[in-house]
């Protein structure tokens, strides 16, 4: 069975085809600036050469036709048919309260996740348009809706309810939904794998450090907390994010700067996090630079580190212990440097922090009752599995 | 030695005479509603009936005349002369990042506080009220600012450091300061003199739960992180404010509600905390309807205990582990039920809860390596013993 993995945002289509039988990826790629005279489509199948083509791609529905007449290419293409594609996985963003798990996508679902659109008004349009183009070009083809808010969805009350205003809380649905669900939930029953231990029976934290982050905490199969918010700005330090500031620097600053709303948001999402630190996001660039004495890279790093430390204890108490530590994505699989100042210095939590292995990027990074591990995310497969969950369902 | 405490609010002054030679209060009371046709005073003088006098009391100056008056009163006093007092200690609240302990107050100093005033609007200029009108009454009397924020003036940068624009954080002074700073730090130190061992070898976290509450953790002596930032609204849950949340929660409801800066601010730091999660702020209600079953505040209280949990986590892990948790004030010492809440269930990290020592509401509260202690505040003694310290230095 051949699942295509669709993650569609607002000028851009990636791709996945995933041969299920043996979880092989044929072929994935991107298809960029959508509507964009610099438009084009990237593609690596598996045997082939790569592929790029820039010819005009004027909007999502030639993007996808593009799409699948390249996997179809009688030289190039790794499928000789339609036909071969059992069903369509979309990674979408904001599914709110109502969906605790990937959904077989129909027309109530499609009004949900439009219902969805004030809360992440970026993302879940193109989502949407993403599966309406694709019910065009692969007419027939069963589609699966996979949340990237499902893993927050059993989030405990205590966790999601923020102590705000009762009407603001009913009428806009305000409250901790958090993202990367997908990625953190492949990487807790993977780390659970790797340790030879029921998923079910363990208390995990997951950090996900990528150039957005966040964290989460999964108790006895379930997440119970996780640091990302009604969006995705709350938490950690990111690369242009600032995560978590005292609530009350948006009005004083609103005030004294006379910037307006929408000029504070851009701010705090766009012109913050390491990039307000250290003027760039490139966490490799700001290693070195740090290395070579720079005090303020310096700095950014602690910011960054400190604030991953305070949440993996946080989530460490509200656990009631922790069994292990997950690092992801980026800077969680690449950066040696980050992990040790995370890791070093906690044997008396638990932690028993190999140096070696750590530099060396190895799976296992603690010998002591508290486990840490490099589990690298593979979000498309996760997609793809829930995809073919369904649809044999 | 008399010391004068003083903590002048905008329409009140509270005092407290203190005789340092056996630390003993001689007299404490509070003029309230100064200016307004219900003013009045209260005081308490040690062996004296309780008095309360409720003639017009015009402003400041005549409030403290009046409990000078009162401290001298050949009947109802407790010194004879203004020359019995040897100093008066003043609360202030914001001292910027320029002070890191209590000081005389001189020309200069004065000038520091003025500038901290857009950090502190609604204290500073009633604590330079104080201290002004003090310099008259009290004319040649030596006077003492005793900061809250100086607690957490040895905070390092990476806990002080919110990853917003460079230009708001220079310009404004935009950074973590911390309140409640006299209180954590008395307990804190009265927590190592409990069990007997070093201040400076220990690692405490401080939990103050009043109407406004914060959490600080306190290392080798030197406070390292403390739950409110910039102003007091960020942290914990508390009577009426909101705590930490997503900060994109102020653009989105400012759009969906057309709401202004002010009328945000207002919303989370008057409207929000537990009044806004039970319509109430009184946690003894609270909880007494959380045991006859009210699911709101079952919730709140859940929410409450989360959050306070999350930051001791956070803080046992940035200090790479924990040796004593400190409750204090009106919640950290009377709540047996929020106190048990956060402490048990706690084993795996070290908390060996004695639920019945705690229903007691007895000092040691834990029985494993990880202690836990009610220790009463007493910031006006804190005050008074800064302000003997500097006279004699």
């Amino acid at each position: 069975m051949n699942i295509l993995v669709l993650n569609c945002g607002s000028s851009s289509v990636k791709f996945q085809l995933v041969n299920m039988d043996h979880e092989a990826v044929l072929a994935k790629g991107i298809v960029e600036e959508i509507g964009q005279p610099q438009a084009r489509l990237k593609c690596k199948a598996a045997g082939k050469k790569d592929l790029v083509d820039d010819a005009p791609i004027s909007d999502h529905e030639a993007a996808l036709t593009k799409v699948i007449n390249i996997l179809m290419h009688p030289e190039k293409g790794v499928i000789r048919d339609k036909s071969e594609i059992a069903g369509i996985g979309h990674r979408v963003v904001h599914g709110g309260a109502d969906f605790a798990a990937s959904t077989l996508i129909t027309d109530e679902v499609l009004q949900s996740i439009k219902e969805c659109i004030p809360l992440s008004p970026l993302h879940n349009p193109a989502n949407l348009k993403g599966i309406e183009v694709a019910g065009k070009v692969l007419s027939g083809i069963p589609q699966v809706a996979v949340f990237d808010t499902a893993h927050g969805a059993t989030l405990p009350p205590e966790a999601y309810t923020y102590a705000i205003p009762q009407e603001w809380r009913e009428k806009y649905k305000i409250r901790r939904y958090g993202f990367h669900g997908t990625s953190h939930s492949y990487v807790a029953k993977k780390a659970a794998e790797i340790l030879g231990r029921p998923f079910e029976e363990l208390r995990i934290v997951t950090c996900h450090l990528g150039n957005g982050a966040s964290i989460s905490a999964v108790k006895n199969g379930a997440c119970v907390e996780t640091s990302m918010g009604l969006t995705p700005l709350e938490g950690l330090v990111m690369g242009t994010r600032s995560g978590d500031i005292d609530p009350a620097i948006i009005p004083f600053i609103g005030k004294h700067e006379n910037l307006n709303l929408d000029e504070i948001d851009k701010n705090l999402n766009k012109k913050s996090g390491m990039l307000a630190l250290t003027g760039d996001t490139d966490m490799r660039i700001i290693e070195e630079r740090a290395e070579n004495g720079s005090e303020k890279d310096v700095l950014a790093l602690d910011i960054y580190v400190h604030r991953i430390k305070k949440y993996i204890g946080a989530y460490t108490f509200i656990m009631g212990g922790l069994d292990v530590i997950v690092f992801t994505v980026g800077i969680g699989e690449k950066s040696w440097y980050v992990r040790e100042r995370v890791l070093r210095d906690m044997q008396d939590l638990g932690i028993v922090f190999d140096a070696e292995a750590n530099r060396k990027n190895e799976t296992h990074l603690s010998r002591g009752p508290i486990k840490a591990l490099i589990v690298p995310t593979n979000e498309e497969l996760a997609i793809a599995r829930d995809t073919q969950m369904i649809l044999e369902a």
